[in-house]
């Protein structure tokens, strides 16, 4: 294992830009906000220009609305026109069909090759579900950069028959990508087309072993229902990398399947657009070097992006501070919020004084949950405290109730998301029927590791043959996949500061 | 005077397409003329390329929407790359200082002279009242377009209090062009900033007779109402030629205002956007050259614009054919349309069959005068008819009543768009006066022509003093302009297939 540095750079190494979840727009009109997206895309390309990046590969949502406003279409072709053309030449060449990759384009070749427009970094996207094409003439945002010759819209599939995905097959010297690209699709109906097999990802015919096989995909990769995410166990196993888009969490350090061979990293948004833990950790972008079938992936931290703090507050938590019986506990509890929320200020200061970058105000929540006899105080009168200190003053303060039955110990199935989203019919009716497996289930059932092919075949039952047993069978595979989980976060802690370098032989 | 053509061509000749009112996506949802503004930019683009034209120059509302839909701008931008993208060069240059020129823009210059762009045809335009700026950014559609270096957006003014006009300052060979533009701005409050002096037309210091004045602007020309339109006489008499804008019925052969010595040439709209007389008038844009102070404007036939042929019936002109106590009087109306409306189908379709790019169902209106006791039949049912043969069924009959009241013969005020407009308040005061003016005013009274300054006293006095007097002179002011005008229709007529070649010494 070469552990030196050297290939970093070189004519056979590539340098990707790796960002996703941009949300340009996003806020637009917020009076403190509302520049933050279009701020830290020109800190993005910056580092793409600052870097020297073969190109720029985003994974969906570049745009927050789908139908964006002239100011935010105006700001990003300003800020792609600004550091995406120029004399830099650029070193890679394309070796696939481009009539196949950008079929779809009224200009289907890549914008660097075209020889009336002078682009230095190339940027290649797929589209999210914030930006899908829609209409009649199934246009999406990302088209009108890409018809202005600015952006390379890739990875789009109309049909709902049958997906080919064709890559687009890029060469650097010695070292050759093959990019492929799947555009947000509904989640339920690409699951189902996974299981159907109506999805194909081609391969080149010759020296099929020879390529670095890159993916992007935007959809829900945490379970959101039974079918409504996409098991990281559909993917095809001669994957090298998966760039997934969509979950705003940063995971950026590839993390490796452990059924398949692939890995995966997942950028997470540049922009807070929920307030959820989450969107608290630390938001990246990524550098992935690429030479032969080694990568390394660089996490280079975002400055400018607006700093984000939440904490929980569990009132029932504090018996010596807080008695429900007392007249005065609604101060007593308004007083404490007002010290959390001073001491998050403060620590949110601190960050700031080491990256002037960063904009003024923080973002804040405290999220109270007042189960146990308290009542909520006025969010309204507190707002108006923080108006000038913090980003979001209206909504700093989330009350809630912890429901009784949740499941505190054991296995956290990660269901947590589920509660802030509204679960839909099937979602409950399968939620329950875990509930009841683990109910009627032995506690230390030894489960055994799926492997890919056996969790086609339970998904198979799942659509073809008695519901429940298939049910159960999904829930093996998630409990499975929840160990996973629950490693992985630990793994990603452990590797806070640690950039990932993986050889693929 | 050289008579010969052979000045059309060369090295110190512009070729300029001028063109206005374009309306992309003018009823781009309409299942049979939705495409008609695209294909007729197209061709408009078309022309400019075949012609090799040095630039294009249009008069506002490219765009028919302030928000034009994605599709509109999708289209926009592919039209302008496909056309005005190429290695042909560009053979003008610019003298004037570009950040003055484009100061809205983000990329002050012209977009031919970016090192990142190929630009073979710059097209040069100012907003209309369409497409103005709106906005707490004050952007305006023609921005994305300029953002994305493909059109040169200019004559921009923002204040209220003063508009300098600076022009853009062209050369090619020894023909010096200075390209003054005025983006769309509501008529009431450029009438009074002209009145009040406050708009300002700045002229190169050196040599300022040696240029090619050009000027470029998007009101009302007719009067809509005392205020409500910019009298011709408010323009500076340096200029050469005013490429009128917003007006769109096509008088595209420039016309001589008797007071001033500048030309006027109104290229009218490319599509037909309002069912009026004037829409009806053969639609073409112009290829204007420009060498030393000598010009021609060329009309060039717009052949994919879809026909219109609008007729008027008065049934009170026919009481041999319809009497309003007959029971069957309103079949034998409905007969007789039909018969017009077939008539008037012939004659589309003989039209089109010398024209295989007009597209295949015509515009059709019939407007029905049906005072005199009669009644409208059902438009529905008649429409239903034609459902399948016209480009617009649902409104191919207009029933209307004429008011008695109006004046049929003597002098045309051109108070006939006031009818289809719905008149305001300030409007109505006025015209009253108008009327009481002719009522009391001798009917052979020798107006004296009024000079510039002269016209511009009365203003003042209408600004400053008795305002009846006031109005009085702006009464003579517009009978004499009336006169003008009606020679002008004339005038029209007469050189329907005849060039415009003006000297300026």
């Amino acid at each position: 294992l070469d552990t030196s540095d050297g290939w970093l750079d070189g004519e056979d190494t590539f340098k990707i830009l790796v960002a996703t979840d941009i949300h340009l727009g996003y806020l637009e009109k917020d009076p403190v906000r509302g520049n933050d997206t279009f701020v830290t895309f020109n800190e993005i390309l910056d580092h793409a220009q600052k870097n020297e990046v073969d190109f720029v590969l985003l994974g969906g949502d570049l745009f927050h609305d789908n139908k964006p406003s002239r100011k935010t279409v105006h700001s990003c072709l300003e800020s792609l026109r600004k550091y995406c053309m120029g004399d830099r030449p650029v070193q890679f060449e394309i070796l696939s069909d481009q009539a196949v990759n950008f079929h779809y384009s009224k200009f289907p070749w890549v914008n660097y090759q075209d020889e009336n427009l002078n682009i230095s970094i190339p940027v290649f996207s797929i589209h999210g579900n914030h930006d899908d094409p829609t209409g009649a003439d199934a246009l999406c945002a990302l088209d009108i950069l890409s018809c202005a010759g600015l952006l390379n819209h890739f990875g789009r599939s109309t049909s709902v028959e049958k997906i080919d995905i064709s890559p687009i097959l890029l060469r650097k010297g010695r070292t050759k990508i093959a990019l492929y690209g799947l555009g947000a699709i509904p989640d339920e109906r690409l699951y189902r087309m996974f299981v159907n097999k109506q999805v194909t990802m081609l391969r080149p015919k010759e020296d099929e072993d020879s390529w670095f096989n890159l993916f992007v995909i935007h959809q829900n990769r945490s379970k959101h229902g039974a079918t409504n995410y996409i098991p990281e166990q559909f993917l095809d196993d001669f994957i090298n990398l998966v760039v997934w888009g969509h979950e705003h969490e940063c995971k950026i350090a590839p993390f490796q399947n452990e059924q398949q061979r692939f890995y995966i990293s997942q950028p997470g948004s540049s922009v807070v657009t929920s307030l959820s833990p989450g969107e608290a950790v630390k938001k990246h972008i990524g550098l992935l070097h690429v030479k032969g079938k080694k990568m390394k992936m660089e996490k280079i931290a975002l400055e400018t992006v607006r700093t984000f703090h939440i904490e929980d507050v569990v009132l029932a938590d504090h018996p010596d501070l807080f008695n429900p019986d007392n007249p005065n506990v609604t101060q007593a509890i308004q007083a404490f919020c007002m010290e959390k929320v001073e001491l998050m200020l403060d620590t949110a200061e601190r960050e700031r004084l080491g990256n002037p970058r960063q904009p003024e105000k923080p973002i804040i929540r405290l999220r109270v949950d007042y189960a146990g006899g308290f009542e909520p105080f006025s969010v309204h009168r507190f707002s108006q405290k923080y108006m000038h200190r913090v980003a979001n003053p209206k909504d700093i303060i989330h009350f809630f109730r912890h429901r009784e039955q949740k499941e505190k110990k054991g296995i956290d199935l990660n269901f947590g998301k589920l509660v802030s989203r509204p679960a839909e019919g099937m979602t409950l009716r399968v939620e329950d029927l875990v509930k009841q497996y683990f109910q009627t289930a032995e506690k230390k059932v030894q489960l055994s590791l799926l492997t890919e092919r056996g969790m086609g075949e339970a998904v198979q039952e799942f659509v073809d043959k008695e519901e429940k047993d298939a049910i159960e069978e999904l829930v093996k595979f998630q409990l499975e996949k929840t160990q996973r989980f629950l490693k992985e976060r630990r793994t990603d802690a452990e590797e806070e500061k640690i950039d990932e370098e993986v050889m693929f032989c």
